[in-house]
């Protein structure tokens, strides 16, 4: 990082945003959220409150509401603990990755007893593991299962409907909490079909907006266990947001223009682009990047084919070669943002999101600008990987 | 409020947003929010991060550190409280008015006990009192005294600079909190001077920005107390922040576009107009509209002129004429948004908010809608009151 | 005007464009124009085309064809004279204000021929006078007669339909050319009842746009006469446009950010706030602010009530005080524009806006910052003409 | 093309702009337009006025005036001739292309008599060709030579240095007029050093701008013929622009919201970039585009390669093959605008532009969006041409 009074040089052209989240946001909906702010107390307020909470469920899969918090996805994660558990309840959790584990940690942070089911960081949710604990726990003293769909710091999905499935074959009450923070809106989601209690996501990745506003969608269960649970809590309550939510208004000051943003969002998603071609469009990215990381002799961080990533793809870099450093060459020499390896994975892997408003020549100057930047950098790779995505993409509409 | 399938008839011209926040944002500041979303791990991020952190220290008038949440000013009053209190904490408010009154009745959802000097809601903090509370709490249990700046609800301002003298009169060891949510960036404020603990703001009000992020800034003492301070935290724990702010960077995803605004704002404010000449301006403009009250017959809601808000300044309608009937005619006949009475206000003020980015015509535009609005809705008045707001804006600059 | 070198002073809140165009543009067309320029040549662009086309018609009152160059009113002025005449064409013009004069030695330089009947920039087209000298040209040496709809110096509408019905009880064959730069959608106009030939306008005031766009609506005779017409032309050229138009494309690269922002201010007039609503609305402005220059003792320039401008009231200041240093003064106290005197007017006029994205508000601060300005600046004048338009806005809706 | 009903099916992501201009405006720019529009006499305007006149000059590469015209490239060819010719003059002009033609068209169409020398639209202009004219025309009745320096609808440039030469080996005095429409701010250009009269230019290409600007550089020379030229002119009036332009005004109303775009398209390209990195970039690019043609055993329609055209490449389909079949495969299956095959070309060339704002891996995603649209159309082809630009790329920087 230079130095404050260093000016950046300036790089001509789109900056490539392949960070996975923030997603790059689709030009209409910066458009929006650039509107003059107005009364959120005024009738037009309430208009947009109703359409925007109206139109966020069919993306979360659900007929029951969604809240939206001023607040990141960090915000949302809190959400879901405070307003569902008591101090020293016991939560069954899952170690996919950087942010499984951050998501422990803040669980432990509010005084919760977390059980955290090791994991390598290369695998998704072991639902039959989950199944084993839930059954030996014959006094309920798991009060609920916290897993993340997406991992975003390894690219890879868990199987949330077999999650619930093990749940129910063990019998057992415990609530279902699921992190979409960087699946929503890209990979598809069945909140009530897979009776998810709360469903926890951000706004800056699949849902194409900045950063800024953080959702739960919650079940009859959550909100009724809502009343017994005791951590404390305000500014993320519910019920303070659900009384008022149906006339459209918020108990407190929403981030109006991020809303305005949010409604674009979901016009494109929903009503324009389609939530089957968006996740459609997704998967496919997905495999084309697999492909041009193969070619190149590179390993997916992600082990099991049927848990990849169809959000971001985590590659992992030879040994003796520092991902930061590669990450810091593309960057310089092809104005591209990739991920960095977060906690244990740190210069082993770099990430590549394929999400949010992208398109396939979009995803080609990704890889491009990932070839290109293996040879700058001197990493080993063979050449081919853009072409063996381009065959791919050429041939799959 | 019209159902959300009618439409709203479209009003020509610039609408005249004057609640007391939400205020009126630069066109600038709107523009810098438009641009695209940028890594919040990169370096560019980073520098970003160190220019707006730096730029907020003299509009607090502190030398300390200032933490930026995702969030709302709401947020910022729970992040007060849950850095530096434990369970059964005894903090001692006043009741300046609805928003003293929420902020207390979250520390008690926190777990916190309050003791609530009541107020009239008309009035601002009476120091002595609290230096009389403070000399009988001879145990120091209260560790707390939480104040409300500018009390948005009622248009009356707190010598918070007394508070401090107050609290040094009794010895007495506890902390100080001020709400400047409404204040900050409009009415001179002095956090280091004045030996706050805790200042508690928000981004939709003197900062020009729309609602979505919370401030702190704290004092070493406060900071030194939240090591040991009990309620749980995570989201809102100021140790994660501080300990990686120096860099520019954040524990967890800033709202990016929200802090490109924060920074174009500050250039606005502390560069370019200055502070000393944001804070005349508003005094100015708080004093016009009081002339137009008085002119019009009616009574400004603040009852010590000592006390008067330059940012809002609430009205009380006279018995029988409803405040909420005179609002939506203002808003269906000019385009003007007020606030409404709040709490056991409701219907018997509004609140005209002359703060932000605003000058004076914009002001008498404002006076305006109020003195043809009492016309139209049958509130007795007396005419003159723009004209009274001329004869003092003309002569005072 | 200060140096390059010296940065002006920033001046908070909204700036007061009251200048008679460039008019205050709207945020939704502002927006619109900030979006991503297409290909004019691609299939997004057709559609954007025909509709554009296709909503101009009403503001013009014609369901003939209507022409947009990419330049200013200037531009279309010299298209309206290029396609029609020849060298040595005489023209019937009226000296109604600066900028018939402008048109008028225009058409000089051109080599037209021009007669151009005396005014004394106080009043509007005599139509009489037109039928008298029509009466008297047996020959038909005169082509065309130009006049002003809404002289933009002065304040002064002209009848047109008068003018076309002068032509006709003359029995003359010339052509009628109108200029509508400041009148179009602010002042109710009938292209084809009032058999127009040629309409002139700009983007830049009642179209609410920044300027940019010149248009023509043109006849079936002007089109018929424009095949033998002489006067070299190729820009301004109206087959090209009209031989490719229908398809929704340019015969040369249109200015395409400026057409998405033409497209949605034809929404907000057309659709929304309906033109009948915004002819309305201009009358109703125009009578508040003579009421004001009238209370304040001044003059309004236009003579005749039947032709006075419901788009802007030019303002005769008193002997003795220059109109200019009036306005120097309002814009640096006030952050206000006024438009100034031109060509004979110079200093003695000030000229005031109230067209385009205004509203009963705006006009007020607009009235107060003229109100305020002339005490600054030491301008006898009584006292109460914020009033008087308040009292007629009041009671006028 | 669709019906106007018919809406088009959403696309997502970043639109790939690559017509040879309009260019891809850079965001800082777009947001620079949507900006208020301002009052263009008051001393804000003056200001920009004076900046932008100043900061054109080194793109141009001239220490005397440019003027602004608001208008389209081919306002500013019409101007360039009004301001210098008289009816019947003779202008030796070049057949580079389909711009070339036309602009010989509005040549003919203004009364100008226009000597052609054919070419055959894939090679620059003939210096020597001009060079034997000029010298037989020992009467001077040839009153300028025009060329095009950069051919939009051939891809081929043309060396303006050796028509200078050519013009002083014949001894003629002849002046020199350069269209520079697609080559200005993107290829190096010396309008003093070469002893150009008059250079024309747009805003819509490597000025970085939507379209709605014609510009002209003018020599001493243009300026004191033009004092004696006779064709009719007003709008297109260099002296009534010279006359004012000094203190940063203009004789009519102009193109303020470009002119804001304008002004940070020039610190962008001058002042950030640097003009000699802007046109380093545009050769690069242009060579690894000609390296993907030819692998893919395509021709590049350009002849010579000292000719190449840095900012666009034209290339042939084969027979039988049709271009525009190929663009709209290309636009629906991967969001990307080629530009057609103009005039003769129709149907055998698409063109590729790679200018503007522009960067490497755009231009993989651009190449990428050809290579697969060969396939999808059925065009024969060989695989690679992406690789071989990215083993060009990846090398030269």
């Amino acid at each position: 990082m230079s130095s404050a009074a260093a000016k950046p040089k300036h790089q001509p052209g789109r900056h490539f945003l392949q960070i996975p989240g923030p997603s790059n946001v689709p030009d209409r909906v910066l458009r929006a959220i650039d509107r003059p702010t107005m009364d959120h107390r005024g009738p037009d307020f309430g208009r947009l409150g109703r359409e925007v909470l109206d139109r966020l469920k069919p993306v979360f899969g659900t007929e029951g509401p969604v809240i939206i918090f001023p607040g990141s996805g960090t915000g949302a994660w809190e959400a879901a603990l405070v307003n569902t558990l008591s101090p020293g309840d016991r939560v069954l959790m899952f170690e996919t990755g950087h942010f499984a584990t951050l998501w422990q940690e803040m669980a432990r942070k509010l005084g919760i007893v977390t059980e955290f089911v090791p994991g390598d960081w290369r695998s998704g949710v072991d639902a039959a593991a989950i199944e084993a604990r839930l059954a030996e726990d014959s006094t309920h003293s798991i009060k609920a299962v916290a897993v993340v769909h997406n991992e975003t710091s390894t690219g890879v999905t868990s199987d949330i409907g077999a999650v619930r499935r093990a749940i129910d074959a063990a019998g057992h009450p415990a609530l279902l909490f699921v992190d979409t923070v960087s699946s929503l809106a890209s990979i598809e989601y069945r909140h009530d079909e897979w009776g998810v209690d709360v469903t926890v996501t951000g706004s800056q990745k699949g849902l194409m907006l900045p950063p800024g506003l953080g959702f739960n969608a919650v079940s009859e269960k959550a909100r009724s266990v809502a009343k017994t649970a005791r951590l404390p809590r305000a500014y993320w309550d519910w019920e303070a947001m659900l009384g008022i939510n149906p006339t459209g208004y918020f108990p407190y000051t929403p981030a109006t223009n991020l809303l305005y943003g949010l409604n674009e969002a979901l016009i494109l998603l929903v009503e324009e682009e389609g939530l089957p071609a968006v996740f459609a469009r997704h998967q496919r990215h997905g495999e084309a990047t697999r492909r041009a990381v193969r070619t190149w002799g590179l390993e997916v961080l992600c082990r099991n084919p049927a848990e990849y990533s169809p959000v971001l793809t985590a590659v992992m870099t030879p040994d003796g070669h520092d991902a930061d450093a590669l990450r810091a060459t593309i960057l310089e020499r092809s104005n591209m943002s990739l991920g960095n390896g977060l906690g244990r994975l740190k210069g082993r892997v770099f990430r590549i999101g394929h999400l949010g408003d992208f398109n396939d020549l979009m995803l080609v100057g990704t890889l491009a600008g990932v070839e290109m930047g293996l040879a700058t950098a001197g990493v080993p790779y063979t050449k081919g990987g853009v072409q063996a995505a381009m065959d791919y993409l050429g041939g799959n509409r």
